[in-house]
């Protein structure tokens, strides 16, 4: 067969049931989609590929998966930090949405966050904003892979003056993107419980599941959420969810910092799929979602950076160091969330949770060529005794040189293939100008 | 006045008392020194310097300083993870140390640590190791600024077989390195209270003192560590140490996870220096050291990386993003261990920690010429509305491109000046291959 492409002369981790690291590893792309993955047996020249990939001697493995995040809101990095949760979103982020959130920004919001993740390594994002036509829009754009989701809020949003549209809107953009492109697959995110009627949840979720697609949730993130809900309903978060018959598999939900066992057993039995943000929840003071609980339950628990609003960055391997290590001190036990647990969440995990378990996560034959190469010729990852090790305690975003998606190249040698991203960085700059004049 | 060197163009992080930040700054070196850091207020061509460095927009601020860490051990970075302390301590780190630690090695893995450093922006390290002559030897080579201890224990340890000659060895590596170079501060560093007896540490303190040099020790850093030494001398760490007359402006404590309100106080009274290392504390599960309380009763608390093999890397900016967030979510309170807190955690309050107070941390005229710039032309640090936010939640070790200690340029556009890094990773990669054969 001759192949588009050949990646050699990598250690491979390939994410597979075995975890299998394959030393000195070869990986065949044809059509977009992984032909084989093999120890070097033969010489690379008896190959027959249009491109040959020289991994130099760096860590191949599947391209990393941010299973919660909002594209548009890089423009908002660093905006307000260090402040009380209501302060935060009150005085700074949403009026900053309402005045400077429009089809424009978003796009360039979204071209910014993709430009950061390609230059870090993550291939699949799963998004939930407002104007999410532009949004997909951009994400073509860049040859990102993305679960996209409008937004589903009772109040007036950027884009959708009226609430009672809300769910229309939302559907309609399913239907204007399910299956237009391999890259993009549509899904309905509803913010939360104390923004949607318990109404809206449902006719939400009925619409999700009708159309075939991932239903999105913001759950239990803050104490103090947790405990209105509580107090309106007189039952968990996760309970009063359940109680409306929205938790299955199609169902991902974000954070599920406060649930107790009970909770856990719900998610369990649902088979609902988590997605954890260690860097949010610790910025923001949320609290220490239980993961490993939830992890030895059988849960199905993906990993998101949540919004650059609340992180302040889009880097995976940050979240991956962040999150094995918040749990062991949490737990108090250095043998939790080892390097391996939290590599899975980042890939072949977080491809169940969004619902791409079939197409990528791992490097295996048949799935998407989603590939990326880290560049471990660096004084910080010398030397190098596990690789699995350093993916979660050594590498950082800026290590990794090459990035493929679909077996496209988004990057070679540290360099964005298509992307202008010093065009792309200049307007994010000029939105920012605006908006630095209204919150000095 | 003729300068030796002129930054400009850059946002100047001061840190001087009020946290002056300029905008468009210029910072004026001669002789290794800070001569003035000004807004521009004239032509750059009006000044007469060897060396104009545009800092293109980017951050200039001071070098971090790493307060604890123990430089050869990036020999061991990833050698072992995930497991219970005791079983890493005694199956891996112990042993490799007794079968490889020599004389040689040490020299690699200080160079390997220095690159490590330059690159990340770390101008300045405080270290306790063994070997210590040829750590300092390897040190001035590379041209960072460090303090340096000899390391004493109560059993026979790498380079010193006889326990008996500890403190005689560590005094011996104080008289040869003092006033012999203005960049390395010999120091003495008792390795804890668990392995070191009383009369040892009071002959090591008094040693400390008559020499006038910083006394290091390892303190409460384990939940296990300080319930024996409760049992042993009915005290805690901080109380029985502070009875043997060994805790003063001139003691640096490294860890200080398990000290209660009266530690503290006994902490405060005696104006200790405290090193806080959260990633190796939560990464070992050690615990969460209470550093806001201690902050707000006034101590000086600096921030360490440890040793690479608990960590796995020496990059303080992640430390200053973990730092943050880890306290946050602790203290339930996102308003805590602020950007700026933490900023000066790295830079003056380190500086002050170590005894080098008068000479660096900071930039103001008079003080040594430790400087880094931080190149902000990347998506992820794109839009940027508070530089002191990015420095602690977005940058990483990579984003520096320009260090210079003492004035002098260690690296230059992201290339280091005058190490040969990829010899070093060579050499280090090489001891690891024996290593590697012991440790399967």
């Amino acid at each position: 067969m001759k192949f588009d492409r050949i990646i050699f002369n990598g250690i491979v981790i390939t994410v597979n049931p075995d975890f299998d690291i394959i030393e000195d590893g070869v990986v065949g792309i044809k059509d977009g989609v992984i032909r084989f993955v093999n120890p070097r047996k033969k010489d690379i020249s008896q190959y027959s590929a249009d491109d040959f990939v020289d991994a130099n001697g760096g860590i191949v493995m599947p391209g990393l998966i941010n299973s919660h995040m909002h594209l548009p809101m890089s423009l908002f990095r660093g905006l307000a930090d260090d402040l009380p949760l209501a302060q935060w979103l009150n005085d700074y982020i949403f009026p900053a949405e309402q005045q400077h959130i429009s089809s424009d920004t978003v796009r360039i919001g979204t071209l910014l966050s993709c430009a950061e993740m390609i230059m870090n390594g993550t291939t699949t994002c799963c998004d939930g904003y407002f104007y999410e036509d532009d949004v997909a829009a951009a994400v073509i754009e860049t040859g990102l892979r993305a679960v996209l989701a409008q937004g589903v809020i009772d109040f007036p949003a950027p884009g959708v003056p009226d609430p009672e549209k809300n769910v229309d809107t939302a559907v309609a953009f399913v239907k204007k993107w399910k299956n237009r492109s391999l890259l993009l697959t549509p899904s309905i995110f509803c913010h939360s419980i104390y923004t949607c009627s318990g109404e809206r949840l449902k006719q939400a979720k009925k619409a999700a599941d009708s159309l075939g697609v991932l239903f999105q949730i913001h759950v239990a993130e803050t104490k103090g959420e947790t405990d209105q809900i509580v107090e309106a309903h007189s039952m968990s978060p996760v309970q009063y969810l359940d109680s409306l018959g929205i938790i299955n598999e199609n169902t991902l939900i974000s954070h599920a910092v406060w649930v107790d066992d009970d909770d856990i057993e719900v998610l369990a039995d649902r088979n609902a799929r988590i997605v954890h943000c260690p860097e949010s929840n610790m910025k923001l003071a949320s609290g220490v979602a239980p993961i490993q609980n939830m992890i030895e339950r059988g849960i199905c628990v993906g990993l998101g950076t949540d919004g650059c609003a609340s992180n302040n960055n889009l880097d995976l391997f940050a979240e991956m160091d962040s999150a094995a290590k918040l749990h062991k001190v949490f737990k108090k036990d250095p043998t939790v969330m080892d390097a391996k647990t939290v590599i899975k969440m980042a890939t072949i995990e977080g491809a169940k949770a969004i619902g791409l378990l079939d197409s990528i996560g791992s490097l295996e034959p048949g799935k998407q060529a989603d590939i990326i190469i880290i560049d471990i010729n660096k004084p910080h990852l010398t030397p190098m005794y596990h690789p699995e090790s350093h993916l979660v305690y050594a590498v950082c975003g800026s290590d990794v040189s090459d990035v493929f998606v679909a077996g496209k190249a988004l990057m070679r040698n540290y360099a964005p293939v298509s992307l202008d991203v010093n065009d792309i960085m200049r307007q994010a700059v000029s939105v920012s100008l605006e908006i630095k004049q209204n919150h000095k």
